[in-house]
């Protein structure tokens, strides 16, 4: 019985527990309720009280200010410190683990009720280990590790022991993680403080985040845009500065589509770094394309720290998929020029005009540092071919299990749902036969030893590129991945990094002839007025096992070139 | 149509060339005769020619000493250093790779003669490159690399530019080789000269070597027995010292099975490190149990220098299946106790008193030097789980390639092909359904995250165990892989050495109560006077990636007690 197996492979650290998976049959509607009500309850926890939204009708489309305007000026200035100068306010008394983690708290109820991002707030247990952590740093004159007091919040799926976890379906709702996850236990240990639990998008597979759950996930910068998918409750979170750390998984752009979106920092590590232990998910012992966990935050330093501590546990003594090696510090770029690969479009769908507007910026300041870096056109040929085969990949056996997860409680299959699992090479249920899945993994294997060749022939240390097609996508509108899903199918590290917003610099007319049907359709979204105040955002993606050096050269970028050229959040 | 790309995945070094694979439908007699009468041509080739076998009938069982006799005393002494010594005088200027390489293929051709070993030898590029090794030390006063002029033997189906590469199909002979795989132009450009290649059986899935193209090889220490499989030709001409060091491949045994009935030494490596680009199997595109290439040889040191050779020309650029880290020679046991896990038996088949009289020796000798040493008794409990997950993940498609591939000459399926395709979790063809997989993907996953956890508790650094059942066993009943198939699936680097030989040692009564139906058949298997000679191997496994770990606490144990206890060739 498959359902009873389906969390199995992302519970690993768990096994003992991960035998039996409670599904229930609805009402959805019913079920959809008391988490919402579960919800509420936890923000109501918060203290002093969140005030509550007068004239929701009238709110404006950036509620960046709104979040300020309910806020005490002390809150608003804590959340908007990035994880480093908290981190280093803590480490040197500055400010206390509850003050930090209570302004958060308050911050993220503020979010929900603006942008409809959080799954449940942690208020009880986020304030005894912030309490904990201060009382520990007042005994010992110092920090528990190097995320001492970091307030952290979570995707939803990403398990903490005791709390509801469901993966956005309404029938698993009522199983209670077991454990935390293994890479949420790292950063426990390091001294982090779990205390917001963000919303995710039915199937886990939309560049959006909508469920029958949770309803939908907008865009704090503009609450007519998505804020993107499926991390999307991180997102939108980190966006409006409800959080400045957060977890979330990617496997086709579920970490960058909603970091590019709401202007902050992403990275898909390289798979079998950090571990999965912990995650619920369908298909599990699905191997052809694999997910990974990943930092968000608001700065850009703290995704390294994450690698750092969760890599510095050692996961790989206890989940033997992981591959042995620590984050590595030695410098790559050290009296060294960084060869940027420039990806302008990849030939399929060509990117709104403030991505390229960004793109050509960032480039032409790389250009008047020769010193620094070299720039290499990178022509891209096979994102058609790249997403034919991780399409046909993602649903190996035709969406059954996600058809079955749905059907538990009768609740509806969501136009982004439909959408993906009815991709041309989503074959029919029961799915693949195992000829065609080695067919594909050879296809796969194909296209990822071309695609090393084609770089080492560049010889290029980095891939310069757009996120997406656009900024922040129109609600239910986000349907090319192919920017994000490539560097799944290559399993390369890719980060993404805001540089500038929508303004009246995009105002002017678009002359652009589309070359096929996903470019017209894409081409024909956009529209300067729609997308006001949506941040722009960059990839910079490296090899296989590159992270660090992907890290290393978009710090070197942005402190040479002085990244973002704008502040989103002002 | 899964025929054209069935050697795509492994050859994806040279992915270009790999789109078509030329079959032939017989018969395969005809297929059989040229391809011995090739094999025969290219030892014919030899200078001074090989003396032909006068009576064969009257062979003795152990033919070290025939092959001994049919060579000049120098060459007898050239062919019997180990790959280390002959490296050293090569390289002070004392041996020439000439009349090493010269000597080697002598030897060879007669192992040919003796026990069917070979698939053809390369006198003349081997010498060639003898000669221009020779001629680059005479003008450099230094070796080209750490091989230089060392004669390096090949299994047939890892393949070599413009040689018949067919793994064992009749109707895939006639495809030439496009290019060296990875692995061997890594050997290549460090001084290696491919002299010889050796023969493996059909579907390469028997722990022993028979294929219908040449016949059966057998064991130089008895005929009567098997030379292992499925890199059987590389264990006997290594054996019988026809070659000092070898490259053989593995996925259930196929390194370690011929290594140990051969008496040399043998690793399989974690998987993902050294390249597979080049060589020729079926089932391309197959990921759920992933073969490996790794070293063989008739000394312990030379496992060390092929792994840093290979893994020095950085692989991973190339093939970004690999994992991106060299050959660690930081030491892990410098004034440290090597933690000994001893697996007597697997609770499912008892060794053949041989191999318990080994381990029980090895580890009384260890047990003498408490400061080195510490022996845990480690006690296996899901060997039988582990058979029968790997048993079903070998031929998810019911072996439908397999058949598909014999079927083109009709050649006949033989009787170990047909057991291991016939073992109970195969499915019937087409083979699993995609959930199918998933769950035994599972079950693999949780056996190995047990495993892990089991290998936490019981504090070990390697684990010293049998590698089989008994010694060489007859031909036609090495039906038990428990032993070696474990550690392919859990991924564990493992190490086979030579400790002793089937002696009037082993001539008293064994008085074992079989504990069930497996135990039984190998325990009727048992007869003092049938194994005379066989080598006693046993095997040290240590957790995935800890490849240098095992090696170099292979090599403190061996110089600590002094293995082997006999010499296996005197």
């Amino acid at each position: 019985m498959r359902l009873s197996t389906l969390s199995l492979v992302l519970l690993l650290d768990c096994v003992s527990h991960a035998t039996s998976l409670k599904v229930q049959t609805g009402p959805w509607q019913d079920i959809a309720l008391e988490r919402q009500a579960h919800r509420d309850r936890s923000i109501a926890a918060v203290s002093p009280p969140i005030p509550s939204i007068k004239n929701a009708s009238k709110l404006p489309l950036n509620v960046l200010n709104t979040a300020r305007s309910m806020l005490t000026p002390r809150e608003t200035k804590i959340t908007e410190m990035g994880s480093m100068e908290l981190l280093e306010e803590m480490a040197n008394g500055g400010l206390t683990a509850v003050e930090v983690t209570n302004a958060f708290l308050r911050r993220a109820g503020v979010a929900q009720k603006l942008v409809n991002c959080v799954v449940e707030l942690m208020p009880e247990t986020a304030l005894s280990r912030a309490r904990f952590l201060d009382e520990y740093y007042r005994k010992n004159k110092k920090t528990i590790g190097p995320l001492h007091g970091l307030p952290i919040s979570v995707k939803e799926h990403v398990g903490i022991k005791g709390l509801d976890q469901n993966a956005g379906v309404a029938g698993w709702v009522g199983n209670d993680a077991p454990d935390d996850a293994q890479t949420l236990k790292a950063l426990y240990s390091a001294g982090g403080i779990f205390f917001a639990r963000t919303t995710l998008p039915q199937t886990i597979m939309h560049l959006e985040t909508r469920s029958n759950l949770f309803g939908t996930t907008v865009n704090p910068f503009n609450r007519n845009l998505t804020c993107g998918g499926s991390s999307g409750g991180e997102g939108a979170l980190l966006g409006i500065r409800g959080s400045s750390l957060g977890v979330g998984t990617d496997i086709g752009g579920s970490i960058r589509s909603p970091s590019a979106n709401n202007g902050i920092y992403g990275l898909k590590p390289t798979a079998h770094r950090l571990p999965l232990g912990g995650i619920m998910a369908t298909m599990g012992g699905e191997e052809q394309i694999i997910p990974v966990i990943g930092p968000m935050s608001t700065t850009l330093e703290p995704l390294s720290l994450f690698m750092s501590v969760v890599l510095g546990s050692k996961p790989w003594l206890k989940d033997p998929r992981l591959i042995p090696f620590p984050w590595r510090t030695e410098l790559n770029f050290e009296n060294k020029k960084i060869k940027v690969g420039v990806m302008r479009w990849d030939g399929i769908v060509m990117p709104h005009p403030p991505v390229t507007r960004a793109l050509e910026q960032v480039v032409a300041k790389l250009c008047e540092h020769k010193d620094k870096f070299e720039i290499i056109e990178w022509e891209e040929t096979r994102a058609k071919k790249a997403w034919d085969i991780i399409s046909s990949l993602y649903f190996g056996d035709g969406g059954a299990e996600e058809y079955a997860a749905m059907a538990l409680t009768g609740e509806p299959v969501l136009p982004m749902s439909k959408w993906i699992l009815t991709q041309p090479g989503v074959p029919a249920i029961p799915g693949h036969t195992i000829s065609k899945v080695w067919n594909l993994t050879l296809e796969r294997e194909i296209f990822r030893a071309q695609y090393a060749a084609k770089w080492i022939a560049a010889d290029i240390d980095v891939l310069l590129m757009p996120v997406g097609p656009g900024v922040a996508p129109r609600l239910e509108t986000a349907k090319y991945w192919g920017y994000t899903s490539l560097f799944n199918l290559l399993d390369y590290p890719a980060a993404v990094f805001p540089v500038d917003k929508v303004s009246e610099k995009d105002n002017g007319v678009w002359e652009y002839e589309p070359t096929g049907e996903k470019d017209k359709e894409n081409a024909m979204l956009w529209d300067p007025d729609y997308y006001k105040d949506a941040p722009i955002s960059l990839q910079l993606a490296g090899r296989r096992f590159d992270d660090e050096k992907v890290l290393e050269a978009l710090a070197i970028m942005k402190k040479t070139i002085g990244l973002p050229f704008v502040d989103t959040t002002k």
